[in-house]
């Protein structure tokens, strides 16, 4: 009986993939996924056949890793990040048509990698959101910005700006701003990868020009703040904890 | 001069760490963690200096590990999950007192290891929300579970339950009754370790006792099914696209 893995490989470098994950893809004798990841992980799959193909091709490359899975083959379906966030895990169960020798392999998403660059801005409760509309209607989207204000979220920004959608960051930021203030905003573009940029900014100093859809924008609370040029949302022990003795209780193995 | 990794160690098993986190430990010569996350990875750290200490000794444990760096070692404070998500790279930042030499190194954090588990519940738009109040003041997270009901998100409950906070999750769980209907939830106990149990019920049929600190709950969104015991969070492409066709753009490398 063939096997599907479904692996989220992280947003960059191949050394950011879990050994569970390189070996699933070792295991392989099929690799199905979007073009872009496929060439991140080209030193991991020479020799191997190869089915890629573009952004919204998501239901043919899902159905045909299905297809020759159920024909016997082990195939790795690779997903950008983690296997499941605005990823492809659902999409596989959903066509699995009764097929069930599946197995998917948790990711590092791309907010994670792109917090330890900025500093540490995710840490406690956050919201993942995208902005693309093509599957989630704007109008769903509108309310999780409200609703975000309302909870003061740290907020991870997927799917920032397309070339159709060129406004709707702004909207969302401007938001934010009424309701919160001039929150620090973290912003990664092509994290992880050779031409990796990082800026931090104000939402009133934004540059949205920069922004494109391999841009990851980590958006602060009402508590996060910059020491540094690192973004730090703090957690809370230095409030809860004025006073505190290091006892070492070290010991050699 | 010394240096500090700060690492994610995922969720549990070894074979989940990325290549980059295996390598920092491997360079370092003082590991410090709490016992816990110190004991999964005990083939990793063979021979090493350990500073161990238990819960509530963060504090402790961050500043010993900064001033060893500052004294010229190569030192990995290592964390369950993310380094960053309810973890302690914030807490690094803030008590670094000048010392730069830090990096952050992202893991999977357990709500993407416990999706996996359980089907694709993690798919679109999520709030992570954690239930201690040791850090965060109860009415604020009690506002947080307004808005979740409100954006209609998918929830990644952390640190459910503890003898001190019996009846928290309970509560949480009934407001989102009240507001969205009898939603699934996805219960994660000991994920990727020894004694992993997978539970699905429907908030009506919950069993509060079996949860503990250990547990991860994931609640789905109003969209979220169960087939063939998965539990799926939809990502709208079977609506968006009702008819397509598979032509193979497969290639041999």
């Amino acid at each position: 009986m063939g096997k599907l893995f479904v692996v989220g490989v992280g947003p960059g470098g191949i050394d950011l993939i879990s050994e569970r994950g390189v070996l699933a893809i070792k295991k392989s004798n099929l690799i199905c996924g979007y073009k872009r990841y496929v060439e991140l992980i080209t030193d991991l799959i020479n020799g191997k056949e190869i089915f890629t193909n573009s952004m919204k091709g998501e239901m043919e490359r899902v159905k045909f890793a299905i297809n020759r899975a159920k024909r016997g083959d082990t195939v790795s379906l690779v997903c950008g990040g983690d296997a499941s966030l605005y990823s492809l895990a659902s999409l596989v169960f959903e066509m699995s048509d009764g097929f069930e020798n599946i197995e998917v392999i948790p990711g590092i998403t791309a907010a994670m990698a792109a917090s330890a660059k900025l500093g540490a801005p995710i840490c406690e409760d956050i919201v993942f959101l995208s902005l693309s509309d093509l599957l989630t209607p704007w109008k769903v989207i509108e309310k999780r910005v409200d609703a975000i204000n309302f909870g003061d979220f740290v907020t991870a920004i997927y799917n920032p700006r397309s070339k159709k959608r060129k406004d709707y960051l702004k909207f969302v930021l401007e938001k934010f701003y009424q309701e919160r203030g001039d929150l620090i905003c973290g912003v990664v573009k092509n994290c992880e990868r050779e031409d990796e940029e990082v800026k931090i900014w104000r939402i009133s100093e934004f540059e949205y020009d920069f922004v494109d859809m391999s841009t990851i924008i980590i958006v602060g609370n009402t508590k996060t703040y910059l020491e540094n040029d690192k973004m730090i949302t703090p957690r809370g022990y230095l409030d809860k904890y004025k006073e505190f003795n290091v006892q070492s209780s070290g010991f050699k193995v």
